[in-house]
């Protein structure tokens, strides 16, 4: 089956004939088509605009959009969608907001909202007359992109700073021009990219034409924005008096808990396995609220993780603060999202978060979807210091490994009594549904 | 309409009422109740399903479901399911194979497949006795697993090697057990985690038990699977002589070419701002197989920027060399993937995509995804140093600008006439919408 014959102008096919094409390949065509249809939208025009996203459309991969109520963020009451693949996330997200909507919700504030991007050139010549040239050369990359930044400016952004950065310690005659943007509430990668490219034309033509400069030629590597933005900051965090925690776990004192969840993130602190792991369930919040709203994950990943080894180990994303009685847990996370342009307002459901997040400036976005991460990474440090994770997510795993036996609503009801008091696993699930079969 | 009302046991809630209840925030709630339910799959018990895997959930969010046809793998014709938002990932996915398709294909090949756990623990007596008793401890470990692991070991994988790591010079009296294991074709999370927790389970019985520890209680931190699988590793890469690279852009020598590609990546091994860029290219990739696949793409794109910082500095996760007339780019990439377990046969997608792949080991699923994540690089890079990105991307874009404006068929063929010399942006697209409907 894997080994495909030589298909010439696939993307010139119509929807239908990729469809065809693909389910010829296998022994039940017609249901292979009919099972790709079933996935359409029953409206042509939404169904073609999900097609227009990429390339190659044959048909739509369903995640489930689901809904964490009762999020408090700076006092306001929240009911943040999230959309996400694997099982126990929204539940966590849910608990947590739950257990801190009595002790004051969820506190969040911007730190900086800037984005980056460069021109990565290689130029020979003398490096102090090219500084010297810079004063100038900045003035006809802003007034080169007046065109492209007039929107934005219009908005409040555009451009904050342009600066040369020599680059020749780490690669011969290697500079940057490193410019750094606002971009209000878009990503603004579009923005930043055409602003780049024109920072690069106007870079050619000026040493070309620049009798001290033009001995040596500019070799534009290239120009592209980076999703590296430390600098585009928000941090979010709980925090009540240490005494108002109590009854969290029913197996431990306050102070216990306290100790071992300190412990838990002073481990994600000093070692990069469970660092990684750590900030990994920080990012099944964040991913959940970003994917909902139509944003760019990889971007997010990216940066997030890239911003997570800054100090030369990759650590923790968050810190526990434990002082005068008070237990402040939070968590700092560059992201760089938007809320106008991309898929934001195009793709229905995007669409449709947005209107019932109260139509966020990316600001706002950068808030819920900080608290979003916080919140899961709380519910998972808050099962892992206490019952253990397995317990609480095999139980919602238990529902998947039951549907992989297509087991019947009675069965599904039998099986979650069963395993009230019961360790789930893959075999103990397959043994019992067997055994009740009999 | 962000400040919604306190809702008690929204959870219990049968999903119609959840739907009505969100609907109901919204001025015209019938109408957000259709749209809402027109993402349902029309046959219930799939529909079901697709809940399923979550928590609350009210509908299915669309993500694009395309292929990336002729992808030569080891020799052997792949055509690659890919899901993705972005414009132009599976574009670059296919001009990339088409251009190596006649230059070999892509080379692929598995480096190591250990995934890892961690038992956290502190414990403030004698480091030396401890030692001296691990060597029990393991056997009990092993013989304690043994009724979980027996599937697994049928398949010949699990425990590999089980050691006692000294934290002590980080945290005060902090210990790790650190567990490596072979989890076959599963991605292995549940099996890693249920070992996981009952060591720490015969750990404390054990040192409860034995006279020489006892007078110094164990205090588990957590119990839980790494993220972080460094040496679960496979390495992807093209090669062909230098010269037959020859045509690969109009306006530049093969050499010129070469030249800029070799230092675009350079850019990328040295300077952080575009290694995090670079890298999130290749996630395109990797993630659009892992989300067809129906695999956790939080886990691989935590675990793959780790590594990208292993050295203590955050770089390219690819690398080129140029050696005695050949061109050689490879993508060295931590993937853990499984292929039975989780949703990968739950999801009726990523079943297809399973069936579509032709039913692959996680080792083959590796390499496909590190080959989609080279691929998507590779014409990342190649339009970077070249042509530049915008004119390409944003020519991918222009359909979904021109749905911004609800533009027709008509308007949508006058468009791409217009542009095919133009830049496109967002105000250009918006200038020529008003041009046309005047």
């Amino acid at each position: 089956m894997y080994e495909k014959e030589i298909i010439k102008g696939f993307s010139k096919l119509s929807k239908e004939q990729k469809v065809k094409k693909v389910a010829s390949y296998f022994s039940n065509p017609e249901e292979v088509e009919k099972e790709l249809k079933s996935f359409w939208h029953p409206e042509l025009g939404k169904q073609k605009l999900f097609e227009e996203f990429a390339e190659n459309t044959i048909s739509n991969f369903f995640f489930p959009y689901g809904l964490a109520p009762n999020v408090i963020i700076n006092g306001k009451n929240y009911m943040i969608p999230m959309v996400i693949e694997e099982s126990s996330v929204i539940a966590a997200a849910s608990n947590s907001a739950k257990f801190w909507f009595t002790r004051g919700g969820f506190h969040t504030r911007i730190l900086s909202k800037t984005k980056i991007g460069q021109v990565h050139f290689i130029w020979a010549g003398d490096h102090k007359l090219l500084k010297q040239h810079f004063a100038t050369l900045k003035q006809l990359f802003i007034e080169g992109t007046n065109e492209i930044t007039k929107n934005m400016r219009e908005r409040g952004g555009g451009i904050l700073a342009i600066e040369l950065i020599d680059m020749r310690h780490e690669i011969d005659d290697y500079f940057q021009i490193k410019a750094s943007f606002d971009t209000i509430d878009s990503m603004g990668a579009n923005f930043i990219n055409s602003c780049l490219e024109e920072f690069a034309d106007i870079l050619k033509r000026y040493i070309t034409n620049t009798q001290e400069l033009k001995n040596n030629s500019v070799h534009i590597i290239m120009s592209i924005l980076s999703n590296y933005t430390p600098d585009c900051l928000v941090e979010a965090w709980v925090e009540c008096d240490i005494k108002d925690l109590e009854g969290i776990d029913p197996d431990m004192t306050t102070d216990e808990f306290v100790w071992k969840f300190e412990k838990a993130v002073q481990v994600a602190t000093v070692d990069t396995y469970r660092a990684t792991t750590h900030n990994k369930g920080i990012f099944n919040g964040v991913d959940a609220v970003v994917l909902a709203t139509g944003n760019d994950f990889r971007a997010v990943e990216a940066c997030g993780h890239t911003y997570a080894s800054r100090d030369g180990k990759y650590r923790s994303l968050t810190k526990v603060e434990l002082k005068n009685g008070r237990f402040k847990y939070s968590l700092t996370i560059p992201l760089a999202l938007g809320t106008v342009g991309g898929l934001t307002k195009l793709h229905p459901l995007a669409k449709f978060t947005m209107e019932l997040l109260g139509d966020p400036h990316a600001e706002d976005l950068m808030q819920i979807a900080a608290v979003a991460g916080l919140a899961n990474n709380f519910g998972a440090i808050r099962s892992l210091t206490t019952k253990g994770i397995q317990k609480g997510h095999m139980k919602m795993h238990l529902l998947n490994i039951l549907n992989n036996f297509a087991a019947t609503e009675n069965e599904k009801h039998a099986a979650m009594e069963y395993f009230k008091d019961k360790k789930v696993s893959f075999s103990a699930v397959s043994d019992f549904v067997k055994e009740i079969r009999k």
